[in-house]
């Protein structure tokens, strides 16, 4: 891993579970700079940033993608499946964040290719926690060629 | 997560590698099962035990799969793609668990829908943090339809 700062893409509708999330990231101990999506278009918008077909600017691209379900305009799996549909996305870990438990709503993420899933918790202590070992997994453990 | 232990088919075929990541797995907190395949072809034999077209019998199902690449018979990546272009074994967490912190090694293990990728440490403290790390992230905090 290098000293950077980490870039984390966090795509979510709801104001106060965004604010949770970043207030999080920001106490951990993990370098970290997040920007906010706040629907499935603004999302892609944002990744459709890279360099057509160039692997070399890296600059742009998050370490990590944080992904609600339910979004407006374009919806979490829809985002997904882009991401994971596109040669040069998909090499970005996808964790689903969301507030369902829903079989049919785990089934669908791992169809289409999502990381991992994790339930967002309902009490700000868990919130932080629960971030704080993400964070650990995904940018200080995990391997992909934006965080060698 | 209910309280039965958690399986995992561990593919790996050095067993001095075999041996730390079973005795740090014996030294975690979460009660766990490992099944060790010592080649890719192990590996596909063992999941093709599953019901075939069944979602309702998952007990002969591991909750994770930690993977490595270069394997004897049917390599690590092969082993991988087989498993993300089947609907059913997609849904369990593939983490690339290897000695390799090659890009190219990398960039074929996502491209192929590895969930992680993890480099192997060089000494047994950091291998079983490492392995408490990856058991807590992935059988405690990570949900799929087998660890709800």
């Amino acid at each position: 891993m290098n000293n950077c700062s980490m870039k984390i893409l966090l795509v979510e509708d709801d104001n106060d579970h965004a604010e949770l999330v970043i207030r999080s990231f920001n106490e951990c101990d993990i370098p970290n700079e997040i920007i906010h999506a706040k629907d499935g278009e603004e999302a892609l918008i944002f990744l459709n940033k890279k360099p057509v077909g160039s692997k070399t600017n890296l600059s742009f691209f998050p370490n990590l993608i944080l992904l609600d379900l339910r979004l407006p305009k374009i919806d979490g799996i829809n985002v997904l499946s882009t991401i994971k549909n596109d040669n040069f996305l998909k090499q970005i870990p996808v964790v689903i964040f969301t507030t369902s438990n829903s079989p049919y709503d785990i089934e669908k993420s791992y169809f289409h290719h999502a990381n991992s899933y994790l339930v967002k918790p309902n009490d700000y202590p868990n919130y932080q926690k629960l971030v704080n070992d993400l964070a650990h997994y995904w940018l200080e453990l995990n391997k992909n060629n934006n965080n060698l």
